[in-house]
């Protein structure tokens, strides 16, 4: 069975974070991680399995869509789901760890359902400032990085905790 | 058609959250307008629907489970979807308006579907500081108030846009 | 709690069929049982829901769209689930006993569906052939009938049944 | 973009069918084809990717669970989706051709959802009579075959088919 580890983020993204989320997929490949992330042609989905591909590294797109014309073209195995935003629980189930960059209310609703669901977090130059999310900060679930080699190290630390159970 | 108008919020609350969860669901019952909510017998989703039924209005349970097992009494309506919390974004898909209190991250994840698919969401006493919703709270679509008879009001603005259109 | 009795059938239906869902629908508004179907306004969905909001019940409609455009004008409680006919899944868990009429593949999936999740099934008019139906109809969980009128006693003798357990 | 095709079957399955189903997913792999199932460690489901991985294919699993602990031992992407049958859909929609073996109601929905959705069916040593399937026998959506070397052939068919759209 692969690690499969999600990177979530906006659909529209600035060019500091789409070069964060290419050299991130990078990373997360040269691991031997599975990328995951929601398959969608554009801003942090595109640009992560970008980096993933370029490295040499497997993608995965949970696509909201039911069909892949929307799929970003690095996107090796699309999983259209026909089910629309109710796909970002399956985005968060079927990742080990969750990524979370700069992204809008799309992507918060993915950190919110992967603390709900207990997968841990770690949110790379995001600012998350609700309420909600201070018990897993505080609880170690959610942590603060600032670049993608720091989310690769936070990644490494869940794996090794996970392992442990 | 009914008008349906979904309450969300923490499936553990403290009593002034209760307190005003049992009111506002008297008020959307005395509106002639039907309660929607995650369904289950805990929080802010048993008192919504005790005050709504309690006001002899009728209520819509969106259950997590595949069976009503876990329903509230005063749901008179129990769907269960077997999809978890998937059911969140049907919570708010069958909402004209979204009413969010007090809660925990399946709270803002439930704001954050919302605002996401275009539905208007009033936070009632529910601090909402993420940067993703800066936006949507600028261009009206998220509103903050103070108590069950604001939230109604702010309910009633939203609806009578939608009539416009 | 209301009792919640799912009719499922076409999209297209012959002047029969859609004749027997009306009186289908009546009886159900008449016994008191809410009707619950898949929504649209087509076939015997707007039938089904015609005859029970005709017969002063109340209706509740399972779309597969993000919004209730799409509804039959009958039902009062559109719940719009945005997952396509992964919704079918969500017709079959909300109801007590699942009525299926004439369809195609659709209604073929929804009576699956049902007897793998152990929901009784009565088949009216539906000639159902398939060998993986065979266990369900030893065993008493799916059973054929002619009428509305027999599909309303057979419904009656499964929520005895169930109230037995 | 690699080809994904769907392996459908029963949870429970014969020797015959469960020797069939090796033989096909090694075939699928030889093809150079993604073999996609149901995931769980049984039947049609871990036969197949037990096939598939020993001729070096890469295998994904789309689980109703919301965690891995079902998954075959064979599949190398396990995607939980937490929505128990409706993860049905996904399977279908994710697959370029659906391959359905024998099984119960559980496959009986997945190929009636595949021949809603437009997918096209290759139906191996299944016997499927239901009425409903018949304008799809016809259109030539739906073939029955014998063999995995048969249904290998059909699927080449069903994707040259597409290649041309």
């Amino acid at each position: 069975m692969r690690t499969i580890i999600g990177v979530m983020g906006g659909g529209k993204a600035d060019p500091t974070t789409t070069e964060a989320a290419r050299r991130l997929g990078a990373l997360i490949a040269q691991e031997g991680w599975v990328l995951l992330n929601g398959g969608r042609n554009c801003g942090v989905m595109r640009a992560s399995a970008e980096g993933a591909a370029g490295a040499g590294g497997l993608t995965v797109g949970i696509l909201p869509d039911d069909d892949t014309l929307a799929a970003a073209p690095d996107i090796d195995i699309p999983i259209p789901t026909g089910m629309g935003d109710a796909r970002n629980v399956v985005n968060v189930l079927a990742s080990r760890v969750v990524i979370a960059m700069q992204g809008g209310v799309g992507t918060v609703s993915e950190v919110a359902h992967a603390l709900k669901l207990g997968k841990p977090v770690v949110a790379l130059a995001f600012a998350l400032h609700d309420t909600a999310f201070e018990p897993h900060r505080s609880s170690g679930r959610l942590v603060d990085v600032d670049t993608p080699e720091q989310a690769i190290a936070a990644t490494k630390r869940f794996l090794a905790e996970q392992a442990q159970r």
